[in-house]
């Protein structure tokens, strides 16, 4: 391995005011490397508070990413915060998720997100190059730096050795003018890998080993650190796939260190003068500690309908497949495609099966070409699809309902897939490929076995192919401040947020249980989407998932009363990052959500728009409040000022009760809930 | 060229009771050739009535096919008629049209018609297999047979020397059940070829000069066939380019001679004992005479909105284009893909175009992946997209409303895009990458003369690929008889229809003008097609295109009246074979049509689906009715009676006027049309 640079000492003052990622990269790490690698990358960011876990902290942002399903009400809040060229060192806009361009509004959102992107000072990605993680991490992904981005995967840029964090869309448009992200400090969990993985066994059974061990919700205010002598054996790709699936438990953000892994990766993208070695400081202690020996995992699969009912291949092998779909951001390396293409390559996928090939980006789908990948998968009877998110956010290739889909996608939440009554399993690459091939759920060592098939060696390109063409640079910025807004009649802006009143009584329109993803409060699906960039129109579908009469019964309850109530069980609007799932609501009228607790972002996007939400101070109150019941909060300044107990009393009128409820808003927070949100806070 | 089957004295006898394409196929066509080609397929099948221009004759029919925007019906009426198992030598179900899968409707359908295609003992090609037409032609083609399938594209079928018809779907699903085939005879048009094309100039500038001459209704009531010297330099999937778009001028269909140019085809496929000759006989006269000296044309391009807009490349050269679409069903060829990946190899498509490739047909695909063009389209900036019919239907890629794209595609109707207000051109696909490369609409030649571009010299594999594992064979009949149809929530059954009433009194909801497309009556695209199956819902769609008020004032009517007439222009129904545009509308009430001229397919889907077609006798009249103006038909059954004149008077009761209007029903059809639709009158 060749040179690397040098860590200068300066590197915590580093600036933050370029406005292209032309500039030549520094690395963040201090030459004397002190924590964990994510303290470290914390520690070199820090501009405001204390590393103490549970504290508020600010955070200044290098790079920001928005895709389509986000970004158009990212380019709407740049508008409305009146911004003229973004601060960031690099931001990103790009075109994954709705693509398949149903009808003219889908290329009406492109048109707009173009013209914000040459107005502000953004590169523009175009449609068809590719899903943002991937593509991000092979021409911006720098060791050291902060990503934050509109999209809750984001986290996968960790696997670079950067603070990769998912946010709502607003932290990122705050981002992209100049201010800080603000964050609660998470503990570092740090997670000790040995031995090496087994044959037929890869990165996406670590991360659904860790998915099996915890669930869906011990990651919660976490950072996973993966650290130890099992790193070595595996790649920035392979890295990838374990850390954009960090966000399935529900954690912060995921981080690896920077090393000789990332170097390589560097390398081959042509980009090693980017790498900055980043690594655990000799005195580094975690907050909580988790080992997994790789030689002992085996292949797991995550049953319909939540990525944490995980289970071995073996325990369910046998089950019928209808579809099989290989690709999307979770396991979008070059690697994760050539390893299928192998064990298909002569043999033919099953009858009744759809064998769907979802390339992540333009630049491994040429790859794959090259090494005659495509070939063997089309011989084999694939279904070959343009580089996006494709079936993933449900734009393409719903299954039918109740018929198995095996799928190597991160999630599989009720409905997402585009069908109701959907039954879509997570797994790895040779599981899928396993399963195309005999029509039935098949662990990839059974079937090997059966045909006396040896593990293919793979051979991986040093260099891969690197193509800017669908890349467009910002524009210099005489030339942005001249571009004007391309708004087509569906792109709606942002709606007015009265500030929140002083008392408020409305009934519980919705009482949800446990883990209900954004994907249920804000459907995304061949349906709804069309709709991002219109807020009245996209609120239409609100909780319609979970109950098709709530946009009805909100928009009665607006015309008579102040506001309405939803209340909800644990680890409310996991999943997604979308504002919308905040915002459409909010415009139908919801005032206060009531959870028993919420996943990270979505709880940011809430008071981003100005949405109270409150926790139950004994959680078996929960039971106590039903549907149609109404409640009453009164004195709400008095109770969320600076000064007050982070609880309040809530009366529930029909059933002449009050309940002790909680709040975890900042200072900074609950300012910006009183006024309506954060947009009406910055103006005032 | 290699020795050719002997063609048996006994053709004509040939039976048609095989129940699979396993079966030996045998030419069809007579020792002694008399006659032009087309005259030798129809004298060979002719069933009953005599074979003079405008009488109606009765053909026996061979191969059937179907795809699944009209499959689904079809398959519904093979139910209705209550069939055990096909009766054709080969019917194969495709699908191809909307397979997006946008939600779980779509899953349905397929998994509909593949139980169907069981069940009746069709073969089914399975999503992601390609396009009906260069698949049928592939695998199925057989000179001197006679294909009828419910897709106007049909014709392209003639390209191998068949009488390859596009009927509507209940044509099909008759024939299916060993019916004959009905049909005005047509008069044949002879268009003899000479010259060779120049450079830069290909088989689609042919069909777009034919256009250019004639418009979208010059071939109603005709055969196109192709003869002449100039014939000798068109491969067969040239020809499949001119017979296809056949269609565009209205024709019945389009033949070719089976000649060298088929027999290479044949064999390039693996199939060349499946080969007759099938020539113009020493006596043949065309009823029309037409010469095209191909060393003349020049690049032409059909614009907005239209196929008979046609005006050279050059006329229109520099304007801005947003989108460029390769591949479809018309151009679905191996060289129409290996041109246009040779001349935009090493080059990279304008920023602002989206470049999309749409392969025909997953051989071709994987044909055109091995020889590297796929790498190289990639590698410019395409958006590779499934084997399908993708935007031509309008499932994926719809443009931007209002700015230029770029078809290499058949039909450019307004809206067929998806996109209202679109503006598609349709073109070469020399002309298509031209364009694509210099982001304005770019004559070929003048590119190559600005990049010093030598005309690419493709290399075109002797034998192709062929790859029979997405087709599925039928089954056995004991195996077929025990499956059952797999009927989703969104496959409804046939509506009953009622039979026609002595006298019609009701309003005219629309008056529509020339040229109203089926897309107009019953749109595709992704709002509405998912309906496809379901004959209740889509008919919420109908006629939505032109006035959005129709079915709600048609729902007003039907439940006051006892039915409603429609006004239209000429050339009435053209465009897609869908019967949806009969039975949606019949479905909410029409009973009578009135135009000035009707295209054929559709005529016959009204007939077929029991809504009376009358043609005014003075066109003049057509100026005197108004929307809202209440008609009165009496008498109805004996003024179509057997011996009645062709004439009826119709009373314009608000006006108080009266008209003399005409059918041109034989003595069946209007059997089917009093008795409500064929079905009924098939179960009296």
């Amino acid at each position: 391995m060749g040179a690397r640079n040098p860590v200068p000492a300066n590197a915590t003052e580093h600036a933050t005011s370029k406005a292209t990622a032309n500039a030549p990269r520094e690395p963040a790490a201090t030459a004397t490397a002190s924590g964990t690698v994510a303290q470290q990358l914390i520690a070199s960011h820090l501009v405001s508070g204390r590393m103490e876990p549970g504290e508020e902290i600010a955070l200044r942002v290098d790079q920001t990413l928005t895709q389509d399903a986000t970004g158009t009400l990212v380019m709407q809040e740049l508008d409305a915060l009146d911004l003229d060229r973004v601060r960031t060192e690099v931001s990103v806009q790009y075109v994954d998720h709705n693509i398949l361009q149903a009808d003219e509004r889908n290329a009406e959102d492109h048109a707009f997100l173009r013209s914000a992107a040459r107005r502000f000072g953004i590169w523009y990605s175009k449609p068809g190059n590719g899903v943002s993680h991937p593509t991000h991490m092979q021409h911006f992904g720098v060791p050291g730096k902060i990503l934050i981005g509109s999209d809750s995967h984001t986290c996968a840029g960790g696997a670079l050795g950067m603070l990769a964090v998912g946010t709502g869309g607003l932290e990122v448009a705050l981002a992209m003018a100049g201010r800080p992200l603000h964050l609660t400090m998470p503990r570092i969990w740090g997670i000790r890998l040995t031995g090496e993985l087994p044959p037929w066994v890869s990165a996406k059974d670590v991360i659904l080993e860790m998915l099996r061990r915890h669930g869906v919700r011990r990651g919660v205010q976490r950072v996973l650190e993966y650290h130890g002598p099992g790193l070595s054996s595996l790649t920035a790709m392979d890295r990838h796939v374990i850390a954009n699936m960090g966000a399935e438990l529900g954690a912060t953000t995921t981080v690896f260190p920077s090393d000789d892994a990332v170097y390589g990766f560097l390398g081959s993208v042509g980009r090693a003068d980017d790498f900055t070695e980043l690594v655990t400081g000799p005195d580094a202690t975690y907050d909580l500690e988790e080992e997994i020996d790789l030689s002992t995992l085996q292949p797991l699969i995550a049953r319909p309908s939540s990525p944490g009912n995980v289970v071995p291949v073996r325990e369910v092998a046998g089950e019928p497949v209808g579809q099989v779909v290989i690709g999307s951001s979770a396991n979008p390396g070059l690697r994760d495609l050539l390893m299928p293409s192998a064990m298909v390559k002569g043999r033919q996928t099953a009858p009744g099966v759809s064998f769907d090939i979802n390339p992540a980006s333009r630049e491994i789908l040429q790859d794959m070409t090259q090494l005659g990948a495509t070939f063997d998968l089309i011989a084999a009877g694939a279904r070959m699809h343009q580089s996006g998110c494709l079936g993933c956010i449900g734009m393409g290739q719903a299954p039918a309902a109740g018929r198995n889909s095996l799928r190597t996608f991160p999630r599989n939440f009720p409905g997402r897939s585009g069908t109701e009554d959907d039954a879509v399993w997570l797994c790895s690459p040779e599981t899928a490929a396993a399963s195309a091939l005999t029509g039935v759920i098949t662990d990839p060592r059974d079937w090997a076995e059966r045909e006396s098939a040896a593990v293919p060696a793979l051979r991986l390109p040093e260099r891969v192919s690197v193509n800017n063409a669908m890349l467009e640079a910002p524009l210099p910025p005489a030339e942005a401040a001249r571009v004007a807004l391309d708004r087509g009649p569906n792109i709606s802006t942002l709606p007015d947020f009265d500030a929140l009143p002083e008392s408020i009584e409305g009934p519980v329109l919705l009482k949800a249980g446990d883990n209900v993803s954004t994907d249920e409060i804000s459907p995304a699906g061949a349906r709804a989407l069309p709709y991002r960039s219109n807020v009245p129109k996209l609120a239409e579908f609100t909780f319609t998932r979970i109950d098709a009469g709530y946009p009805r019964r909100a928009a009665d309850a607006k015309a008579v009363s102040r506001g309405h109530f939803v209340i909800a069980g644990d680890n409310y609007g996991q999943g997604s990052s979308r504002e919308h799932a905040a915002i459409t609501p909010r415009y139908l009228g919801l005032r206060v959500v009531l959870a028993k607790s919420y996943a990270r972002i979505h709880w940011q996007n809430l008071v981003n728009f100005g949405v109270l939400p409150l926790e139950f101070d004994d959680p078996t109150d929960y039971e106590r409040i039903e549907v149609e019941d109404q409640l009453r909060l009164t004195h709400l300044h008095a109770a969320l000022a600076a000064d007050a107990e982070p609880t309040l009393q809530l009366t529930n009128i029909t059933r002449d009760e009050a309940y002790v409820v909680r709040h975890r808003l900042s200072a900074r927070q609950r300012d910006a809930v009183l006024a309506g949100g954060i947009i009406p806070a910055l103006a005032h």
